[in-house]
């Protein structure tokens, strides 16, 4: 588990003064990596730093020597600790670097951002216990969670090509779908397209085929977080799922923020983690210590939707939901990773471990349109006027996380946003 | 669909000897590519075409000048027509390249074979209907078939980190599993560790997201197919499966034959696609004329069995099983490309997609051990006197593939074999 050091000492200040600013994202006390070029370019892509409103280009400040985000991931724990110091250095009011580091500089609203990695495989997990049994009764009410949700964290593998970078637009997915008084499917465009709020958490080194990682290591091997949306067509998974798990129903587009937040900069937001009363106690293999006493994550997350017609009339997104991934997830990211390697399967650089959907207790803080609407039975209201049950054409969705604690500076993740096209 | 050209003329021979001896797998009217190395050295793996016993270096040979498999795949029809004719011609007996080729030879017992390329993503369907109701029955005896299999070509996506070449050994995956009459899962060895015989198709020039290729396209975009062996862990599958598919009973190791044997190659091997009397026609966005004349691949499967004892007393392995790809898929290649990017999801040069076990009627072209055994029921003897429900630590499994028709020559895929260590 990373410990609290001097990066994160909250009387620090940036000569970037817009790090400075209350309500930030990027304080000097995150420094998260991403992957960047100036816009309206083709130069390639090169590994930055947000800092306030700015991207300092690691290789004009001579941090690195490269522009490979995979590499910068698989570095040792070590490694990665001193680079993290030698930013906050860089950067700090008074720190040696700021005549060099200057010319290194690039507003955020002057660059094109990219995946902030490789993701060579992509696996989604499915931690959010209040998601599994709002969406599990709506299929069964009798028994809403599986009898392995507590005692297994369920996962499958996504698809790796059609994760986009925020920003990114994608059509309407097409495909089969069956209505339950029908005697055969039909085809056409999904109509009950949601999203999936979600963490993504991102491999730094891997581990060799046949070398499962224990829970007291898996920290070290995650390299940070991103958010995630992992739209979802909720009538084309209904009919396709059985017996082998989604497949067209997500793999039409997955959307990514495009800065990682390290697992350093969420030191100070670290919380118990503990199983409700009466629940079964992790397996060995997934029980620790340390992941007891600070295993989970405590970040906000919200929801916001802009529609076309909102758009068009400037008016700005609005809030669906917002939520604490502390109250949603029955799983800890070590505990993934832990899970994920036991039967010797190999993790690499670059992959990403979606948490699944995190939905809190109660439907003001719910992470898809599912929950929201039951099922799309209890149309939602806009401000507008407008009403939704799942995603209509033009509809841009996005997802927003930051973190707050009493003695902490406030860190956040950026946003992640995307939109439906027609079909 | 491919047609047949002067490359697969049956008189053809090779002025290299071991292509011309009946039963090889590697005829000069086959021409598989495959990365090969001198064994025991770590130079760069390079891309080779088998030609009898030996390997061309498509390199020193200057027929590409460079050693990225992926990039070749890419290449447009005619760009693909053009170099078959080209290595055709040149290992022809008689051909003017005889001079300069026979210096870019490499005995096959004398190279080291990689993955054949590099596979973005994985995807594994599951077209063998066989397989499908048998096992379906061992859970669902009134239901095997779920309602939507004569629909959608069922299919999720596998792990491409641990893919590995032939020889592949791994050990047997740990994990949770449930005893039926258990109260709790408990932690240990899988005990019920199974091969899946399937053919693996790998894509060959891919689409852009938003754009699906039409059935009418399909069979562009596959470049050929392999032998490829889905291991899995039987118990391991059976208490995690629920709600999304397989994941750590898969994803420990999936092991692919060394040489691509193109679609070109197969030309000769094709047949009628025809679904039986009664059974739903495929919807329109799966149907086309060409698809039902010539849809699907002709091609002998076999399974082979060595186990520690038997290799320790000098005996050769024993062959378990043989079927035909005709009998045993209700989907074919050009149907899982469409019904894959029908939703918009884009498929990448070197992509695989695997059938599903490709088990025929019979019980004796099972392509598993959970058939054979009937579930671990009923134990198979081997000649040696041993039995087996599942495999045991030391166990190398063989897959096996070739095509013969009157008035063709036969064709080989070669072999996959893969070994199970201990845990």
């Amino acid at each position: 588990m990373t410990t609290l050091d001097a990066t994160h000492n909250p009387t620090l200040r940036s000569w970037v003064e817009s790090a400075n600013v209350a309500g930030t994202d990027f304080p000097v006390q995150n420094l998260p990596f991403g992957r960047f070029r100036p816009a309206g370019t083709d130069e390639p892509f090169r590994i930055g730093v947000a800092i306030g409103d700015q991207v300092l280009d690691l290789k004009a400040a001579k941090v690195v020597d490269h522009a490979d985000m995979n590499l910068l991931m698989a570095a040792t724990p070590a490694e990665r600790a001193a680079l993290r110091t030698a930013l906050s250095e860089g950067l700090q009011e008074g720190g040696a670097k700021q005549g060099d580091w200057e010319i290194a500089l690039y507003p955020q609203a002057a660059v094109e951002m990219a995946l902030p990695c490789r993701i060579g495989d992509y696996t989604d997990f499915y931690t959010g216990i209040h998601h599994a049994t709002t969406v599990g009764k709506l299929f069964r009410p009798d028994q809403p969670l599986m009898p392995n949700y507590k005692w297994v964290p369920i996962g499958y593998h996504g698809r790796a090509s059609s994760i986009g970078v925020s920003g990114q637009r994608f059509k309407r997915p097409q495909g089969q779908t069956k209505a339950p008084d029908a005697d055969v499917p039909s085809f056409g465009p999904s109509k009950r397209l949601d999203y999936e709020l979600e963490l993504g958490f991102l491999i730094g080194r891997g581990n060799d085929l046949g070398a499962p990682i224990a829970i007291a290591d898996a920290e070290q091997h995650l390299f940070g977080v991103t958010l995630l949306n992992d739209w979802s067509a909720r009538d084309l998974q209904a009919w396709e799922y059985q017996p082998l798990g989604p497949f067209l129903a997500k793999n039409f587009a997955s959307t990514l923020s495009p800065w990682i937040v390290t697992m350093e900069a969420l030191a100070p937001f670290r919380a118990k983690f503990e199983r409700p009363e009466g629940d079964p106690q992790p397996m060995p293999y997934l029980d620790s210590p340390a992941n007891r006493e600070q295993g989970a994550l405590a970040i906000t997350l919200e929801v916001w939707l802009q529609t076309a017609k909102m758009r068009d009339a400037g008016e700005p997104a609005t809030r669906l939901t917002r939520g604490s991934t502390t109250q949603a997830a029955y799983w800890t990211a070590a505990q993934l990773v832990t899970h994920h390697t036991v039967n010797g399967c190999n993790l690499q650089p670059g992959d990403l471990l979606g948490s699944g959907t995190l939905s809190g207790p109660t439907l003001e803080e719910a992470g898809s349109l599912l929950e929201i609407t039951l099922g799309g039975k209890q149309p939602m209201t806009l401000p507008n006027g407008e009403t939704r049950t799942f995603l209509e054409d033009g509809d841009t969705l996005t997802l927003r996380g930051y973190c707050e604690r009493e003695g902490a500076v406030r860190i956040g993740l950026g946003e992640v946003s995307g939109t439906v096209l027609p079909a």
